[in-house]
């Protein structure tokens, strides 16, 4: 267990700020403690000799043995809420949720009362929670330190929301379902604590089976990838990133002032991170619920039992528009199923048992298919007949679901009837829906949590480069002041082993001249202005060029920059052997820096693809050589880099360590906000980069 | 109403097969009939003398006036089926339910039964439902002529599923829920009575508000197509239709026989029809709910009224997620809830009105809203809290939305606490969800059916074209025994005004030399020949030959077509104007043939799009000119059509006609059951069919 082990098993807990005062926050968390808390709880309030029985403490420091209070929560109003908490701190208690609000979440004075907060809570090197916050629940103390009206109910999910009232929410909803919860915790506005701490934790925690979380934001990318990666090889996380859409963003910055990333940065983090991210509430519990009643299956393979030919059709679309395949049986088990089943049956997979079973044919067609090992998970599917109590039915499935340790999900379609059935089921852990849907989607993620799980991270790799090199070209443009670089700076590429034509910039014609002669065939040539973002608009760019005509190309070029921009700066011309574009597949390779995530790697075909179509794929850096290829394979327009249309397939090697390069790069240099290579030249033998852009923020050189 | 009306509303309902037999599929029939039909029910069975205590006939032309029986339920064994239905047609009755299985779902002898069935139905021109049903309902008059468990509650939702144990689901599901029905139908394998049928019949019951419809394949599409969209103009119709992929597809098949036509024409043809399709039994019933409880919005903006900031966020990325927008308010609305709402408030759009709200500030924020002219549309989010009574909340609502006459869902997020909130809700026909994503989706699916309403069917165009023509090019083409026909058939194209290259097929060099004289520059030169399928394999193909060479080269295509194959039928040379596919780009416009919808036209960009990047778009023919100028716009790659990346804008008038004449030909002539024009090249002056394949069914012509 980490170091919050404390917040959620505490001893003792103080409540500062506690009061009787009828319909007060502070009435309603003192009396939640007082209910069901398997320890002590401490009044604090000056202005109270006694609090709901308990004896009321002037200062937090008054009370015998302080440092032994695990839990100090803080309900006082905002102005007094800090000194509060350094009280709570010199006092030595470790554990501080704030619930007060009035801090960030509301404008600029609430800012800076949220900078001094984190700023004590630093200085006593506080676990602290909120401010802001609906308090924590843990039920295996019966800990209620929340002002919500309900407690949960033991269980194996823990579960943590950046919104007070969802939490209120699932409360309400779980008091009337078989939904138990092990640790509740409203994170408020996570000025110290945030949701990285807590999956740290509770990936630590054997009671913990499933983590789920509601998020607005997430504080720090790279933490949150690096501790759940580890955390979902044993625990899975299933979570709602809400700001999703624009207008949801927009929304949630006006809500928590949730400091938005980019949509794409978090779908690929999170992705990179191993997390299950869902879209609506009843995913997330849906899943929550399999992920901790189940065990996970071995392949994608699902079987379909069932007495009904519609619904089972219906759950066979469901299957289609999975990641899961129907299984194909094994011999033995069409065998099997053809002596035991009746003639008008259906033994294939949909295997419909007809309308006239009872629960005696589900338990021999069942038993069947999870006895073929291309099976690997079932789902049964149940109308209501004359003939079949679903009562029935739910034993046989906990009994052969238990024999077989096979992951099931059940489908008891009806309402009225449902009742029993459902309470055996769900006594063992099988989830059941009357949408076949969701039983297949329920599975479906179980699938993808094994495969999370199978995930072996690879270390991004680390390419000998030149990387001082690297940096004395960066600092050289900073010298010249300027923050956008071109062509210029395709050295830089050269410096981590991405290839580059032959050329370089040269500033003046008998250098162009050697240099044209040097590579020993027709050129391009480019002006080379930081001033000059259109070099072609301008006539800056001069394609095949004889050797001969490089000298007089030079002049023209710098003349036409000079009647273009009187005093542009140019710093020389580029020339570049000639790269045939028609020969190989151009693509585009760049980076942008996200926020939360940090450098955020982007691929895709060049020309129509990005720009019209849109196809591009990213990726959270670095990343490691499996990932890398992954972004080749997200595209849709894939199958023109592997030889569709009679093309020659490129070097897919090559593009694949060129990614890994240009992440090392960026991972190397904070300083490069922004950068394209654009194209990035693909072919059967290679790639080249032929042009570059980058942005430099030098304050970070 | 229409010719079925008696089958819902009858006076008289006879059982043929009849009996009290435990567990027998005539005895529950006979007893759910004694149990609620107000009207008269009488049994026969020849090996009966009474059953249930009703005098029992030895055949149904025994009855005192048989013909004022209006329903007859068959339910004796298949093979003396057919009998009991000729017996009940020669009797007078109009409506026959044959309850009895053993028919096409059961093999080739079934099938053949299943033709007799078919042929007495016919006969007597009866209105036959089945057989291989689970019966019919309808509320009002308390008819149950299934052998279900549960009579259906009284609504305004009338269901017809292709699947009986569906019906038994869904009747013992909507026993729990406020969800009541008119009339149910459980369609069997269809032989006489389809879906279109019912579709038309409740299309002009009073009664039925909704027509919702679980099915396996459509009948006959173009007849329901043109019913449905009459139908929806007053009556939305939300369906299921499974079967949707591949799996699902061959499951149908092999469970009801149903013959699937491809999901792609499926998903046109509803479409084009103004069906809502949906793809989960959930929505089927959430769609159903809001669109018999709630007015139709006049657009599609958005009020979200919450006291809970996170809920707020998920319901603004569920409207994201939408086809709806959020609402600007005007500034009237933001004046006033600046004075009504707490200054912690978000007066704008969602609009939060924090935690400690109780029910009557929720009315002020929804009635301000409301008011607002931009406001479509309100959704209510709340989270349970200890100032606010959900079942004050739900009153308000209800007062509010009954007030404005403004479609509202809601989401009290809860479960113990919103019990008596959801009951006030329910009675009132607003639907309530957990989940705020499905409260937003039946919005949507509120204004997808508004839009579906205002849609304006127009008639597809008819151009004045040289049918003739074309008729003999086709039959030409029968006489030379082909069913392949490539370019040797672009003047078909021609007679229907599509345009064409200038050039023709010709058969000798100086007629070639003569026409590429008259074209007068450069021409493309293809041999002809239905066994040549790819011409530029074998040099079939010459491009950019000058008019002096034309004579030698025909010589030389013909040498080597022999070559290629010594007896291949060289009908002669394409000699052809030069196209310029650089200028223009590259469509591809083609037909096929659905065995349930009939012709399906497909429209893409050429090249790696349709092949590689598989975007196109389909309709099924005849198309109008609103649905040929969506064709356009369904496609990913539009823009490209667009002018973008500095492209100039092809005509796209000159496409959309270029599609419309192109229905109208397929329309024509059923005896093309394959047609590609590929390219067919658009430029920003008009478009050229460059190349043609067709095939041909001759037995059609």
């Amino acid at each position: 267990m980490g170091r919050l082990s404390t917040l959620f098993a505490p001893e003792r807990v103080a409540v500062i700020g506690a009061t009787d005062s009828e319909g007060s926050v502070g009435r309603a968390i003192t009396s939640n403690l007082l209910e069901s808390f398997d320890g002590e709880v401490v009044a604090v309030n000056p202005y109270k000799e006694e609090v709901l029985g308990l004896r009321c403490y002037d200062e937090v420091g008054d009370v015998d043995a302080p440092e032994r209070i695990d839990v100090a929560v803080v309900v006082v109003p905002p102005n007094v809420a800090v000194d509060a908490i350094r009280e709570a701190g010199a006092a030595g208690i470790d554990n501080v949720v704030v619930i007060t609000a009035g801090f960030g979440e509301t404008g600029s004075e609430g800012a800076a009362r949220e900078r001094d907060l984190r700023a004590a809570a630093e200085e006593y090197d506080l676990n602290l929670v909120g401010p802001n916050s609906l308090g924590v629940m843990s039920t295996p103390k019966g800990l209620n330190a929340t002002f919500g009206n309900e407690m949960a109910t033991e269980g194996d999910i823990s579960f943590m929301s950046q919104s007070g009232a969802f939490v209120t929410a699932v409360l309400d909803w779980a008091a009337e379902r078989d939904v138990g919860f092990k640790d509740i915790v409203s994170l408020g506005n996570k000025a110290i604590l945030d949701e990285g701490d807590f999956v740290a934790e509770w990936g630590e925690d054997p009671d913990t089976d499933v983590i789920l979380g509601y998020l607005e934001d997430i504080e720090d990318g790279e933490k949150f990838i690096r501790t759940a990666r580890e955390v979902t090889q044993d625990t899975p996380i299933v979570l709602v990133k809400s700001g999703r859409t624009d207008a949801g963003a927009s929304a949630a910055a006006s809500h928590t002032g949730a400091m938005a990333g980019s949509e794409r940065a978090y779908e690929a983090g999170l992705e990179q991170a191993g997390t299950l991210r869902v879209e609506s509430v009843q995913e997330l519990f849906d899943f929550a619920q399999i992920l901790s009643g189940q065990p996970l299956p071995e392949g994608e393979e699902i079987a379909i039992v069932t007495n009904a030919g519609g619904p089972g059709v219906m759950t066979t679309d469901a299957v289609g528009d999975s990641d899961l395949s129907l299984a194909e049986f094994e011999d033995e088990t069409l065998d099997r199923l053809g002596e035991t089943m009746p003639d008008e049956a259906n033994i294939y997979n949909p295997v419909d048992i007809i309308g006239d079973a009872p629960a005696k044919r589900f338990e021999i067609a069942l038993e069947t298919v999870l006895e073929d090992d291309n099976v690997s998970m079932a789902v049964v599917v149940a109308c209501p007949t004359a003939v079949l109590s679903f009562e029935e039915l739910a034993e046989v499935v906990v009994e052969k679901q238990q024999a077989a340790e096979t992951p099931i999900a059940t489908t008891l379609m009806g309402g009225k009837s449902v009742g029993e059935g459902q309470a055996v089921l769900s006594e063992a852990g099988i989830p059941n829906y009357f949408d076949p849907a969701r039983a297949v989607d329920s599975l479906d993620a179980l699938r993808d949590y094994g495969a999370i799980q199978a995930r072996e991270y690879e270390d991004p790799a680390t390419f000998d480069v030149d990387r001082e090199r690297a940096r004395e070209i960066l600092e050289s443009a900073a010298r010249r002041d300027t923050n956008r670089l071109g062509v210029e700076a395709m050295d830089l590429l050269d410096a981590y082993g991405i290839p580059t034509p032959r050329g370089g910039v040269v500033d003046s014609p008998s250098e162009a001249q050697a240099l044209a002669e040097d590579i020993g065939d027709d050129v391009v040539m480019k002006i080379v202005s930081p001033d000059i973002l259109h070099k072609s608009d301008i006539g800056g760019v001069e394609v095949g060029v004889p050797p001969e005509e490089v000298r007089d190309t030079y002049e023209d070029l710098v003349v036409r920059a000079r009647n273009y921009q009187r005093d542009a700066t140019v710093l020389g011309v580029q020339v570049q052997e000639m790269v045939d574009l028609d020969s190989g597949t151009e693509t585009i390779l760049g980076m942008n820096r996200d926020p939360q995530f940090g450098p955020l790697l982007l691929f895709g075909l060049g020309g129509i693809f990005v720009e019209v179509l849109e196809d591009n794929t990213v990726r959270v850096a670095p990343v490691s050589e499996p990932e890398a290829r992954e972004m080749l394979d997200d595209i849709d327009s894939a199958p023109l880099l592997r030889g569709a249309r009679g093309r020659d397939p490129v070097d897919e090697d090559a593009l694949v360590e060129t990614v890994q390069r240009l992440s090392q790069l960026v991972t190397d240099f904070p300083a490069i906000v922004e950068l394209d290579i654009n194209p990035l030249v693909a072919t059967p033998d290679g790639v080249q980069a032929v042009d570059l852009r980058l942005t430099l923020d030098q304050e970070e050189l």
